[in-house]
């Protein structure tokens, strides 16, 4: 017998008060790759989509927009609490939420989301191409978009043996490599990746995750390379393409629970380009993950 | 005893009135294409050029502009009968004509011209991110930009057997799914494109046209993924790569009676870095094809 | 006993006035360069730095930035000659001076700077779109971005047979084959470059410095693709990635005994994505260059 | 006792096909004034709006957003059509029509549907750059985006004697020379608007427009100086200024049944300021004209 | 005796977190006014610099940056604190305080700091095209860029009788209506300032503040028309021209205490332009008002 | 009798090397002028073209492009050379030479090519936000963009008690007020020419050239705001309006025996608006100025 078919809804979170370090801007996301989205799913016809990569047709998926958490500008931690309740709500129900940030802070909050909603082990797949495991500083605090991952290992239930980072490139505080060693946390670099390919690439991840019982995907559209991906909260080069983004994505989308897309940035991108690719991994993931992975 | 030396004619096609659902402004482009070329043919010497790619001196192709075919920028049939036309009468005259839109009704007036200018079959190549096999719908009519490869197949002696499509990606509406499998046209998906390499997707394209009496090579720059051709009517991510398009179309050359690239748009384009990449596959194509492939 | 380890000079030469041919405004290249390098170094901690792609700590290379070489606006042939002797100095105190154009006028001031400050034979390692092995014209004179290989061979020690061009592409002068095939400088394409894949190609150019008393490493940031470097001084489409940039400048970069990067160009640029990654040029080369290999 | 308050309708014409001259680009216009304009009404509170202009509360317009005419991207005269039907329906519905353009085809088809829809004569006043008085040439036919005043003016009760153009400049046809004697169209230069300024300009409209029974206001971007109104259809120097324009529409208002904003370009625009500004034109004529002037 | 020649401070206040309505990235403004103020200072000589607008030779100012406060990116209480704490030393040490920011939240910590470092009744001079007198409310809290003029007239010895707002304009909240009609601030709009001049602007505003015993004039930039200032938080039509906003500042410069100039917008500017501008706004005001005004 | 009707001709002179200070670009100059002055002139009939400011039909004036002077790109001395010749042998040919920059280094050029094709005084109008006045210094020389109107002023019959400048404003060097001082240049600065309006300033201008034997118009296009005129070579705030910009150029063409516009750069333009503008300024130039003054 098949397995149920998912719903997925759509959630926004419109706030870039947590972009400490990058370039602001990603509050006006939510909005674009909606509009994208809407122009991908104008081929949606008697519920049916046809796929040129599968060749096939596919049930459309049940995607419904139930609009932005509840954001509050000035505040950031109502803000992450707003909106970690928002995607608890939805898995509660039974959804696969997908989570529109918004800078990278939504790391933290979607992980919390599904973590708060379920019992069991929780991994995280986080594509990026920083680490986002400070702890705390003066600058930007707890929650910023440079601590998610940490203190998404931090929930109770958060399995780091079951979790992974995927894109990482370029240098790091060596307080970073030591909490790598330390935390067991497992990564593919962006040169890994680049250099064995998005099918082993893949392979490693389910590998990785096979055992968590719950498993949120959290996308820094910074791990895709700014040739793809422009509109970002910072542009470092060396990234994964949007051809290997999109592939990895919608083979892993029937293993998750969750999925959020992050710090896609309308203010520096070019002519909506990466609000469109953020848009089609959304409806990769919908497609492709609407009949969930046996556990 | 070699093949006679190919003579190549630059057509114009500025117009882009059938952009109905991507950006327009391809109208621009036959300018800046041949601002583009301009700088390319500088380093012409006594008609020769040296490609870096071949590590060889070749004869300088020989190309002349003929100017733009006449457009009537309200009239979309006047304007693809008069390009047609024109099309067809640099056949007849023995050259091998290069079109440049334009939007992508031109896929239509380009096939048109090569088979009014001919007797026999007609097979197409045609470079796209999307199927453009739209029959009709009150928004677009019959020959819109997302109707042109129906258009074509529907010519007399066109050959649907012999023609093939190359860099599609995402997803369509399930009416195309039905017209793919019945006329039995062939693909090549981006996803494919970047599985198995340019190399062997030459061989498949070639293998397919193999026995058709004339090629047409029509190449919408949206086939080419947005990081390389931010200047395009649609920013598909996932596309094939500069360096790919330039390998196949120049591989394809000798196999092809007529050219034509469309949907390049300087009013999307980044410092005319997309008019340069088509200005490319223009020169690219009239050096690599001079001298015909044998029947 | 190790090597001892290397201290790097970053030099400025904000000037750009021998670009004849490509966009003006690599003059404001150094100041965004050292923008972005100021932000990737924020990461150093108690003089280490964790780098992602090695999965190591490293010691914190030592740069020092010396300022701006004494650059004179309206005189082309001071400007070369306050640069060279400014890199040259830099080397006979012991340091692997860095570069940063500029137009490409500098890769000859670069390698004369090392050239005039040693003695024995100087090989360049030469990464470009283009050849710059122009003679002389009217409009251009002996010095402009397009001659700079050319005076670079000329000189006394210069080893010809130790030199290599990288990332060349398109078309050129049939001059310019025939002094290729008479100086039997080396190349490797764009083309071969992503046939052979970045391994094989540091293998190639380091087989082929093997021997040369010194190395001058001179990146235009053309020889990488516009998508990933549009802020330069032309857009030639094809190029090689920024991925591959970074692995084959790590790797060859304990071989070099000077380093410059040149025509990055901030006027075209986006959001400083090809400063962004013309200052990770730089740092990778200092991290996996402060060790010198062995001779 | 008082007029009776007037309502308004929003009615949007994503159409740029007539552009055969201008930058197309418009059809994207009315979704990006409609976003400004959401942003404007945030401010009203119960039913009311202070006005910084006038010092004064007023009492928010009511204008009610209807949604797209039914365009036809493939067919001009389908869409006038539908747009003129719409328009006059309105109307006739006893509503104030507010059409968002498109290209200036929709000139004629405001014009149209005020026309269609009452008996007795009809006034324009016409703000532009241009004349739009051409009469049908190969290239543009009929009903292009230069002939909406001419096509206007041949409207059975349409009233030359009371129609104006405002904001025209430079050079023209010597035909349209002959058309403006003869026709006895009146005018006000950009010129002639800076000399005599707002209150004397606004004088003179209200002067002209005296007696007609009926009176369209159609307003296309590009009267306004390119520095105020960079998103337009051609950018021509020596314009009217926003202020003098939001100070004109905004008295003119009482005394108009109709109002379009034409040729508004996203495509050319900054950070969507004309589309802003063009949203601030539609509310000042809201505002300031709910309360119809006596007649 | 003249009056002792007043020294200046530049302050920079990197945040722009309070930004919850317009386009963040004032964050960014500090750098790049700066970098322009570095080039204006080039042509001081002698410490002496040339106006052309008085024609006469002048002491060049003396501007002392003093760097950044400091900023915590995630918390707006301890920065706006940090910002007034700094702005008072400078007062307290005789300096006049030039502020650059960040968002308008400046406005309040600029007003607090010159209030907290006097005694005696402090007018502000706040020119803006938003009144920013919001109370509080959920999304902005108490302290965002729509509360400054409110939270700073709220100090003990702030004199709302003595201040004034200019360049409003368009439409606000009634709540803003009733405020300003209580509290007895006085406007100048930015209509009212295009239709009196410049120079009768000057004089009301000197008019207002007579009698007052400090004065802070704050300048957020969108005052200015978007034409001049495109690089702004919000580009509201109908402002001041950059030539009246120059000579206004001037003029008022010896009658004020303390400087804030905020909103300028890197992300949204054009080419530094209105950077640019601001830097001006800052060195005419220490050029103007080095001698300060007989009270 | 009426007074023989002149011939004008474009000379381009796409050479920026003397671009020291400002941004690089205006070598694009000539080819985005052009192009704009093709539009502009589709508007002829008959020979004639109807002028809306006018209200009148003037004779279409006779234009002849004659191509680029011999601009060498590595030799300043050589370029100004060949320019100044070239402008001087269209004197001698009895025409009007309109000289299309490049950078304002052909001020000088200008003024020589008339001064040394004639006898007699010679004066300059020149418009411009900075004064050119610099007389030499390591980083720019003699003849760069900062010093065309001093060595203009140096000609051995160039009359600077006739000569006049347009538009300055800002801060200079001390030992420029010491320059205009004991040169007794005269100037309108911005802030006077907004004071005084555009009429009054045509007539001091044509006051001062009263009495000199030639006079030559030098118009750098940074007199005009950078609201009007983007695309610069500097983005000075508070310059004229392109309207007093237009006026005020027909005013004198009658007067003027040569006319030169320099430093528009489409590098910083936005969608060729100060092209457009710089094409107008000539068109303008030619209508108004076909019939000479009488002298």
């Amino acid at each position: 017998m098949p397995a149920p078919v998912r719903r997925f809804e759509i959630i926004g979170a419109p706030y870039d008060g947590a972009s400490t370090l990058g370039f602001p801007g990603s509050r006006y996301a939510p909005d674009r790759i909606r509009h994208a989205l809407g122009r991908i799913t104008q081929r949606v016809e008697d519920g049916q989509v046809f796929s040129l990569e599968s060749g096939q047709l596919h049930t459309a998926p049940q995607i419904t927009d139930v609009g932005d958490a509840e954001i509050v500008g000035h505040d950031l931690f109502a803000t992450l609490g707003h909106t970690s309740a928002r995607v608890a709500q939805s898995v509660r129900e039974g959804n696969v939420p997908i989570l529109l940030g918004g800078d990278d802070c939504f790391l933290f909050a979607g992980t919390q989301g599904l973590h708060d909603a379920t019992s069991g082990s929780v991994a995280v797949i986080h594509f990026d191409a920083h680490l986002d495991v400070m702890d705390v500083n003066v600058q930007q605090g707890t929650h910023s978009q440079s601590s998610g991952m940490r203190r998404s290992m931090e929930l109770d239930r958060a399995s780091t043996a079951h979790s992974i980072q995927v894109g990482l490139r370029h240098f790091n505080f060596p307080a970073s490599h030591d909490y790598l060693r330390d935390s067991g946390l497992a990564r593919i670099t962006a040169a890994e990746f680049e250099q064995i390919g998005a099918q082993a690439a893949i392979a490693r991840i389910l590998e990785r995750i096979d055992g968590a019982d719950h498993v949120h995907l959290s996308f820094d559209i910074d791990a895709i390379d700014p040739a793809h991906a422009p509109g970002a909260g910072a542009l470092e080069p060396g990234g994964i393409t949007s051809r290997q983004a999109i592939e990895t994505v919608s083979a892993l989308a029937p293993y998750c629970d969750s999925f959020a897309v992050t710090e896609v940035n309308p203010m520096t991108d070019h002519q909506d380009m990466t609000a469109t690719l953020a848009a089609y991994l959304c409806y990769y993931f919908a497609v492709f993950g609407q009949e969930p992975a046996a556990r």
